[in-house]
């Protein structure tokens, strides 16, 4: 390892041990989360840490949307910082320096024509005391992020030695652009950069992200810690997968993800000069901002050298596993962080609402689900058997409620036809697991999966109605990979996945051909696409943004580009009223691709 | 009238004949709003006019969201406006310049890590070609406004001389913030400045904007006109109320609100020197930015002198009529650029239904109008005899579905109470009026006020389902007060108001006491604190961030507003799922409030 930065003075190693606290956080609870800071700060006390960060915005939960515009708000979360300082002296841990996100008030200055815009903020934590404060200086606002919308940005760099360890803070997007305070770290001298995140799973993704850390590193010129929050909020799944890299960019340590993990790190790293300010005071980013370098000391000197310990390199989960392990994480906290217990569903038998029971099932355990069988005169035998032989293999609750004379009540009062008929079963449906839901105080979990929707191929308030829909941003196609990569796991050993006995989704279920079950011997393709030909064209239209003529040079047909492009066109009225779910791909629908219900745009060869 | 800006040339009058062309355009319907520019141009010439403006994003709609980051969108917008010049020129409109807003692609640069992201551009036509492009500067991204997230800021102010006048054009939000184009008018030299603008409606907003034209006349040193938008876009009403305010920022000329107008005034405006390339090709505005002045030249002279014929300066609506009249355009604007002829609601004989019926019937014809009565164990008769008094006085047309025998079928396989029992009678009605929407094409209206969002006091899939919210954001306190409004206007004479004989809504629906009528004797007394009291809490709680302390120092009751807020906090998640309904207030609840579902943040003392 040679010495990063500006070369003052001779290369020396000082030991350091990092300890990232990758802990899962709540919206909105403060007490809460400044509770789980002490205990993980305790952990990390206990493993003999130097030094230990949590994700941006840990004591808030992250996103907290326009909360951040409520003053009270903005108040609570630093006079709770600042208690928290206090509690960590209180309770023996005021010498192991703290860093945490958290939402602060601007000290000066507003963006133009938005008084009073709070900071998405950073706060080093040491002695009793809120040492140094910071914020982040790149505002996302794209894709699922609307920063710019509720933050002002930050200017300062905090560079903070200890341990004779110059170590500077950034917060999550400014490691993502080009410029600003990673760009001037290097001039800085800092032996470590330190990134404090709450960056939300999509597939494929933590490649990106190590990647991104490799590269922030060698610009760097140092050794780079990212730490990233774990755990469900709305339809997002933060997957954890904390990191350190040497200043090669060479992954030296890593985090499992989707579960809380204190990842603890012996590092060497180049010591700092005897001068506690040396280097300038403000530098001149990339970016065209000014930066000012905020330059604190709480211990100048190297430790004496100590034993290091191997820190672990997790492996990343495979494809499929980090998939349902972030519908299973984004279930299991939507739901219990919305305090409810157990959930209803619909069964029907086939393939979407299978899934979703076993989902469940890993997220709060078989004996917290409740599903509801509701034949009608077009269901077949199969469906109600092949359900019952999931309840059976599951252990989940399950009751049957027939719905033909609820049907035909209704067939007495209005003369319904075709698709209005098809409709009235599925609401009737609907009007029974929500009706259980509110006699029995079950959250109702919803079954449609992306194909669905993107296709509007749902009844609005029948089988689309619920409060969470789990594979909402599930292809159909990835609905059924999943399924079968579940039963595959019989056996495994995992925090995220219930040890069934046998395979929870009979084969049946996963073979048959996709009905909705509302008229005789219906059948998915009769409206859709097939599904192999479909999701690929959906993929590229939804998720990629590309129009008619771009779909058809990438090789779809014509005639199902065309068909398809209508299909999602005209459903966009049925998404905006779907419950939310785990955003899993690069573009969801719902916080992610924001489309105008009334559009007569047309795309058009 | 003093010679404004930089006084290089002794003052010389010249006369100019403006028409702004206050229209209403559809989102994505490119063709359809190139011919309207072209129908509004040909009246514009008829008219005298020497110079015509359209609003904002006039060829594309506005807001179109994220289709501004479809590419064949923003290219398809370029290509028609590049014909709709060559149109202009070949119907014989070439000589009369046209500027228009429309969506453009960046000629260069990007914004860091966002490639290639639009413009919200404005253009100049003339003679068959494009003669200059500019975008606006000021992206809003703020309440209902989301455009740091989809466009690229502009960087250049036009001045272009048109019968020896100088007009510079700016874009909407550039009026609203200090700095940038505005604040170097006055360095141009420019004698008018023109803003072209979709600035929607909300209450009060008319005073705020004729006061921010005439402080900008007065900061540019100019007269100024501005040309709105008129029309309904989903929750947006863009209520025109087009002005022209001289260099003192007296009011000149103003279109009606609410309505498509061509505003037409001869202004009398300083003559421009003989150079086209006076005065600085760059300049530094306020706010740090460098633009760049793209002066062009179509007619360097003055006119010789005409008769000025007087403008009409229109009166604003007084506050109620502005509201009715924002939900009576929003209404029909969704219902029509949706493709729907007819609409359904259920009539429950209560006020809001009441209410809603009328602004159906003023909106689209009391004949496309279908109501469904759906009297249930608890209906009182009154309720009945009074929907039926209203279906006869407006000629609306009209059902009765009774819903016994449907609830018995339910509760012969469930065993229900309480909430449970309630909600599932409101969900059986929302079935009924689902099943006439899906039967017979037509859209469905729902019936739920402000109050009733804000506190949850509503039946997700029950009586909040449906396509349109015609009250969403109107407090209950309101609902009573546009009813009496729109009582005492038989005989008024307004496209907006059908011309019924007697008053719509029987005084027996305006006095009756609130109920939802789902148990015996219910009130909404019985859940909700008196709207008297309420709706000032809710209005301070949720369109001013108010916390609790602050509510409580404003003069509410602790109790009330502790109660308050508690309801608002937990019913998140039914807002979520309601539909689509007319803002008219400074926050609504959809694009403008934006909150997580999963929220433990608790407002204490």
């Amino acid at each position: 390892m040679t010495k990063p930065g500006p070369a003052f003075y001779p290369w020396t190693v000082a030991q350091l041990r990092l300890a990232l606290a990758q802990v899962n956080s709540t919206v909105g609870d403060l007490d809460g989360n400044a509770d789980r800071i002490v205990a993980w700060t305790r952990r990390a006390a206990e493993a003999g840490a130097h030094l230990v960060a949590f994700p941006e915005m840990m004591l808030t939960g992250y996103p907290v949307e326009d909360l951040a515009l409520r003053a009270s708000f903005v108040e609570a979360s630093r006079d709770v910082l600042e208690r928290l300082a206090r509690r960590l002296a209180d309770e023996g841990l005021g010498d192991l320096p703290v860093v945490t996100g958290y939402l602060d008030a601007p000290a000066t200055g507003t963006r133009a024509g938005r008084p009073g815009l709070p900071l998405n903020a950073a706060a080093w934590l040491h002695g009793g005391e809120v040492l140094v404060r910071s914020a982040k200086h790149h505002l996302p606002n794209y894709g699922v992020f609307d920063e710019y919308r509720i933050f002002a940005r930050g200017d300062r760099l905090p560079v903070v030695r200890v341990h004779g360890v110059d170590v500077a803070t950034v917060i999550c997007e400014d490691l993502w652009q080009d410029g600003g305070p990673v760009g001037v770290t290097r001039a800085t001298g800092a032996g470590l950069l330190l990134s404090v995140n709450a960056s939300p799973y999509e597939r494929n993704k933590d490649d990106v992200r190590l990647e991104l850390c490799a590269d922030r590193a060698r610009e760097a010129g140092c050794a780079l810690a990212y730490v990233n929050l774990v755990g469900g909020q709305d339809e997002l799944v933060f997957d954890g997968d904390s990191v350190i890299v040497g200043p090669d960019g060479s992954p030296l340590a890593r985090a499992p993800q989707f579960v809380e993990h204190l990842l603890v790190a012996d590092l060497d790293l180049p010591a700092a000069g005897p001068a506690a300010d040396e280097g300038p005071a403000r530098v001149d980013a990339q970016d065209g901002t000014t930066i000012t370098i905020d330059r604190h000391v709480l211990s100048a000197d190297p430790l004496p050298a100590y034993p290091a310990e191997q820190p672990a390199v997790a492996r990343p989960l495979e494809d499929l596993a980090e998939v349902y392990a972030a519908l299973v994480l984004g279930t299991r906290d939507y739901i219990r962080k919305n305090g409810f217990r157990t959930v209803v569903l619909g069964l029907s038998g086939g393939i979407d609402s299978a899934l979703v029971a076993t989902i469940a099932s890993d997220a709060i355990g078989p004996e917290n689900v409740h599903a509801v069988l509701l034949p009608s005169r077009y269901s077949s035998e199969g469906s109600v058997v092949d359900a019952e032989e999931l309840v059976k293999r599951q252990g989940i609750n399950s009751r049957i409620v027939p719905i033909a004379g609820m049907v035909e009540a209704f067939e007495e009062q209005l003369d319904l036809h075709g698709l209005a008929e098809e409709n009235l079963q599925a609401r009737i449906r609907a009007n029974v697991w929500m009706a259980l839901s509110n006699e029995d105080g079950h959250l109702v979990l919803t079954g449609g999966n992306k194909s669905e929707l993107a296709t509007g191929y749902s009844t609005l308030y029948g089988d689309s109605a619920g409060g969470f829909g789990p594979i909402k941003d599930v292809f159909k196609l990835t609905v059924w990979d999943l399924a079968r990569w579940r039963n595959a796991q019989v056996g495994a050993d995992s925090p995220l996945l219930h040890p069934f006995e046998q395979e929870p989704i009979p084969e049946a279920i996963i073979v048959k051909e996709p009905s909705a079950e509302l008229r005789p011997d219906q059948r998915d393709r009769d409206s859709l696409p097939e599904y192999a030909l479909l999701d690929p064209i959906l993929t590229d239209y939804v998720e990629r943004d590309m129009g008619r003529d771009a779909l058809v040079a990438a090789g779809h047909d014509p005639d199902l580009v065309e068909r398809a492009i209508r299909l999602v066109d005209i459903a966009e009225y049925k998404r905006r009223q779907y419950p939310p779910g785990p955003k899993i791909t690069p573009k969801n629908f719902g916080r992610d691709r924001r489309l105008p219900i009334t559009n007569r745009w047309k795309e058009q060869s």
